[in-house]
């Protein structure tokens, strides 16, 4: 009847036309929109093709001497060797999986059948030690003959599969390339992912705190206020907030708000849905598909069952178990160091890897991590960070009267060199007065800039004191002050809406005075396009006390630890770099003050300045560049928005997502680099470099350093290491190794 | 005594010291402040070297039969054919230029020593055929013998060029391309810019409205309210006024101002002063070195002898003649058919060019003039300035619902997918009922956008009837929408404002909620970087009804033009191309359109489809994006901020003057053309592109398509024609020529 309605054909008696249909059915659900979908998440190309196998049927449903069931020869949530299997006398493996009848243990089938068991625990056995790795495998038994239907590598979680492969090492069925092979790099993201601790979860349950159970979408555990609104979400968390995105669904209209979000949980979708795609894509933890929970946008109120939770109260969600708690619940972030099947896959992983694995690391903290996690060195500590805080105030001073003391520099410099020049006395007198006329004038914007810098560097140099000795004997590359300086400044419409609600209330004081001056400096170094304008080596150039400043501190640094016993290893980096002249402009500058400080200590560093290679024309003309760097680190983020011309801080909230869903990009350019273009631009760099100093070291510290996609073309491009944050550097030591593997084509031995 | 007192040496008495020294003095003078800015200003290579020739002395004061003179074969102010020149009876050429005596014009010289006369009359003439130009002459008579002492080519108005070069070749001195060698771009410059008619100077100076006449800095007239301040001179200009920057003197910190004014006049600094260097480069009319200038900039007042001028008062400059005038005065803008020397230059020009030479103009107006000037087509057409003016509510009520449309659109699409699949009754029941909602809601929104879109395409239409139409049997490259869409908001900061205000005063009807709503979605737009944002293509693939409405206006206006007989050649450019399939999706969409309205219109247009390469991705996949597009143009100007890094409206006022005034930068890459990185983009792209498609028609409509330099290097790298403002469409002329001319190595007949 079924096939009647739909297909308006009758049921076709012969059995061959039967099975043409069947056979056509399997190779139509090739492009069924599941199917596609599946491979496009696990990167499948959609022109493999599939296959139908055609063999004679064995029944399970004979009687009590027949069965039927399903067993992997290992457990695939421990890894423990053990049969893990369950199965049902006298029926067919829909009766297993349907869940009508129960099925038993597949222990049990020793006691009912001990000469069937004992077969098929040999054939298991043996199956394993054929396709070298744990198999899951489909039997059914008619009238007391055994027969096996299907066998093929199970599935496992990541715990699992770390210790399978390991124990198969150890036991000398694998070798460690095929073990360290096994192991897929969101299997090592999944075990060191944050995770609430057992005791935490037990108490909630207690505390009748779990509110439902759903889909675990994202692996990973937060906690957060709920915030219906995705734009409401991104502005929160700006501003420090912990927040967790819940919505019926999510569209690409809410991305800014997902990515800013600690989690994201709804009500609609599968495994596959928006919200769960972006979220496993970016590391951020959902659970999807709660259908219990009622999200009242309007009144702001989400109900689950008879429990009405106001937006802004704090859930807990558990994206690899699909839990949703009420409240907060304590959580660990597991170590390395407890997870010894990791560490000695790890340990493999870096003999055949040849890319080294560096860490972006700004705080002492994350360098201490970076280097438990495995990093061989610290490829970018940011030094803007050190600027924020409780140290703004100090740089707001400077920047306040930067322009100024710039401004009458650049009076002076021309009339002090005309001063050499001029012979008529009258004229230098003249001239004398007037250069005494803006000293003057600028003396007391020069002292503020001068106590400022000097503070700064107090601070300064203890932040390097504390980084170098953490990463004692390891490369450090500090990037100079990268940002523009509006960035350390109020913003300009919030400063301008106050100025005007005080004139309007009549404040005329002095308050409104320095609020009026400070929105004259934030005026004058508001940038149309500030990714695009006074940053980097710009201002390096502009304001080289600041550069000077901070290539003190790390030497003064650098000294102090050499004299302690350690051994530090700092290279500076200048960012930004679009003509070779700057790098010589600054190079020149800062190497004097290098020297000047290590003659003072009495003391040799081995130090090295060099440069990011992280705009088009910095990579077109790297040649010139390596004359005068001595190494390069693309930064690969930069380099993507000026060679695409994307901004990343707008596009991922405007045409990008579109861009990746309807396919105009193949897939997000600021997550797995895009070969063909940006790719191109460095692999032509590192040629060009090297062709220039054979030996250059060339490393990447933007965020596609820790991708493994990305990695194999860095790695194929000649890079001698990536650089990515702490958390990823695992994931990068197993991609390294990967890449080599495979280009190897290493056999299954 | 000076010498003893400047060297702390006695004057040498030995006849060969002092030749020695002397020698010294003029191999030191090459390295002299003066003679460095002065080759900057040339662009002649600093390590070229002088040399020193020493001869034995005649001597103009030995007498009545002595004497001492300067000549030129012409008059070097019109270049008519006359000898032009004074000479003093028994002096040196010292006296001459001392201005102690007044020295008579060469023609007296005829009677005075008709012998010497007619001997000098001949010898200029053989010199002049000799060298084929101009010759500007120093000559000695010591008793009765006429020496003579030096000829070179002579200086020469932009106007006397013109006329020599033509005079000589018509005589067969010279060949027509030596004629074309001869003349320099800036002299058509020069003979192009706008200037007062005589009777509007002569008036003036008879109304006594002459204030001063000081330095001729950079040529053209201006008129415009006088301004003191560069950021507010900048600030007038934005808002539509016309200024005239005055200054004491400027420096880098004025460039916004300086860009931003009609013309610019200082009371101090000399040819070579900031003022006159920038204005001189960027074709803005100066003044300079205006000494009996006085300027209050305190009480906001300029005193010329005893005239005071408040700020905001208007005053004319004529950066020709250095004339400063109170008030307006009428101006005209040559016409090239005025000029029959440069026309016949232009002729010969042409001839030899390979190069083509098109226009950017974006008004029938501005066509009509670069078809005058001798374009042989349009490269760049903007669209976006038809959008402004009094078009501007009507887009504006576009922008405000677009985002809304686009977001229930998205919404939709997958859902009309999902009821084709669903075929469960209840389930494609609910389905179908929230669809319908969703419709409901979009309604009233898609009304408003689709009558915004009608009432544009017809204003657009009749855009593009003009300018097909005064372009008759030319090609028009016409560009879809590029800019941001907030670019037709109000400012958010402003409106910020605004509205804080309107609540302040506690204003709380309608118009604040208005307001809001708007403010809403102007911050929706808001973008940290725009030029790195939603426009161009990007702007076409998420909202392509803008571009179909731009596509149809296009064909409609060329089936109408093509019905009346003319022979329109529309060519449309779609912009911001990063990767090739934004091309694909946009092309597939727009052709459809094109088609469609030819088939309606039963008429057939040639047409292209094409794109610019402005982006570095652009240029890296230039060979992809060779297979869909028809023709290539380079936007040399956002391939230099993105290749760079470098955002135009933000750099020109904090680094790059600093860059290019300390030689970080050879020059500003937005002037000429920076070989090196952006070359080398742009050479590469063209040799992938033709690689795809042998005969791709390549041009570039960036600025530098008007640039002397960068011509140069568009015809080595082989691109078909440089695209230009209309204005400077005869000197790109000259410069196509003129590369080839160097190329061949004409040889002087």
């Amino acid at each position: 009847k079924i096939v009647k309605k739909y297909t308006k054909f009758d049921f076709p008696q012969d059995p061959y036309v039967q099975l043409e249909g069947a056979i056509a059915a399997v190779f139509r659900s090739w492009n069924g929109e599941r199917a596609k979908i599946y491979r496009e998440i696990n990167n499948i190309p959609h022109n493999l093709g599939t296959a139908v196998n055609i063999v004679s049927m064995v029944f399970g449903n004979m009687g009590d001497t027949s069965g039927t069931g399903v067993a992997f020869t290992r457990n695939p949530a421990t890894g423990e060797q053990e049969l893990y299997g369950e199965f049902l006398m006298n029926a067919q493996g829909e009766d297993v999986v349907a869940g009508i009848r129960t099925p038993m243990p597949i222990s049990e089938l020793a006691k009912k059948m001990p000469e069937v068991y004992k077969e098929f625990v040999e054939i298991a056995g043996k199956l394993e030690r054929h396709y070298k790795d744990i198999q899951d495998i489909e039997f059914t038994i008619e009238r007391g003959k055994l027969y096996m239907l299907q066998t093929r590598a199970g599935q496992r979680t990541a715990v699992a599969a770390v210790r399978i492969a390991c124990d198969l090492t150890e036991k000398g069925i694998i070798t460690p390339d095929v073990a360290v092979q096994r192991i897929k790099p969101e299997q090592v993201e999944q075990l060191l992912f944050p995770a609430f601790t057992d005791v935490a979860k037990k108490q909630a349950v207690n505390e009748e705190r779990l509110l439902t159970k759903a889909i675990a979408a994202s692996p990973g555990a937060a906690t957060g206020k709920i915030i219906f609104d995705a734009e409401k979400a991104y502005e929160l968390s700006k501003a420090g907030e912990h927040v967790l995105l819940v919505r019926n669904e999510t569209d690409p209209n809410d991305i800014k708000g997902i990515l800013s979000a600690k989690g994201v949980l709804t009500a609609r979708g599968g495994k596959t849905s928006h919200a769960a795609v972006v979220t496993r894509g970016s590391g951020i933890p959902a659970v999807v598909g709660a259908s219990d929970l009622d999200i009242d946008y309007g009144k702001h109120v989400l109900t689950v069952g008879k429990q009405k939770i106001n937006e802004g109260e704090v859930l807990s969600i558990d994206g690899g178990t699909g839990e949703v708690f009420f409240g907060d619940l304590e959580k660990v972030n597991p170590k390395l160091d407890d997870n010894p099947d990791l560490l000695k896959i790890l340990s493999w992983a870096d003999k055949y890897a040849k890319l080294s694995v560096w860490a972006n690391a700004d705080t002492p903290k994350d360098a201490h991590k970076a280097r438990s996690l495995g990093a061989s060195g610290i490829g970018l500590c940011r030094t803007e960070h050190m600027f924020f805080g409780d140290r703004i105030p100090v740089f707001q001073k400077l920047i306040m009267v930067a322009p100024t003391v710039r401004k009458f520099r650049h009076q002076l410099n021309p009339m002090r060199q005309e001063l050499v020049e001029v012979t008529e006395k009258e004229q230098k007198k003249k001239l004398k007065q007037k250069i005494r006329d803006i000293e003057e004038e600028l003396a007391p914007f020069d002292l503020v800039y001068k106590d400022a810098l000097k503070e700064l560097l107090a601070m300064q140099r203890q932040d390097f004191i504390d980084i170098l000795k953490a990463m004692d004997n390891l490369p450090v590359v500090i990037r100079l002050l990268d940002p523009p300086l509006h960035e350390f400044l109020p913003n300009f419409t919030d400063l301008s809406v106050e100025i005007a609600v005080m004139k309007e209330r009549g404040q005329n004081g002095k308050k409104l005075n320095e609020k009026l001056a400070f929105l004259n400096v934030v005026d004058s170094l508001r940038e149309v396009d500030p990714m695009l304008g006074l940053r980097g080596a710009r201002l390096g150039i502009l304001f080289p006390e600041i550069s000077e400043m901070q290539v003190q501190a790390i030497f003064e640094a650098a000294c102090f630890l050499k004299k302690k016993g350690f051994n530090p290893k700092p290279k500076v980096m200048i960012p930004l770099i679009g003509h070779v002249n700057e790098l010589k402009f600054l190079h020149k500058k800062l190497l004097k003050i290098a020297e000047s400080v290590m003659k003072e200590h009495k003391t040799k560093i081995k130090y090295q300045f060099g440069t990011m290679i992280e705009t088009p024309r910095a990579a077109v003309t790297a040649g010139e560049i390596a004359e005068v760097s001595e190494f390069f680190s693309f930064g690969s983020n930069d380099l993507t928005q000026m060679t695409f011309g994307y901004s990343r801080d707008d596009v991922g909230r405007s045409f990008l997502p579109v861009y990746v869903a309807d396919g105009v990009l193949p897939h997000d350019p600021f997550q797995t680099l895009d070969t063909t273009g940006v790719g191109e631009l460095i692999a032509s760099a590192v040629t060009k470099g090297r062709k220039t100093t054979q030996k250059l070291e060339i490393g990447v510290c933007g965020e596609h350093g820790g991708d493994p996609t990305s990695i194999a073309f860095f790695h194929k491009a000649g890079l001698n290491y990536v650089s990515c944050s702490p958390f990823r550097v695992p994931i990068a030591r197993l991609s390294a190794a990967h890449i080599m593997l495979a280009d190897k084509q290493y056999s299954i031995k």
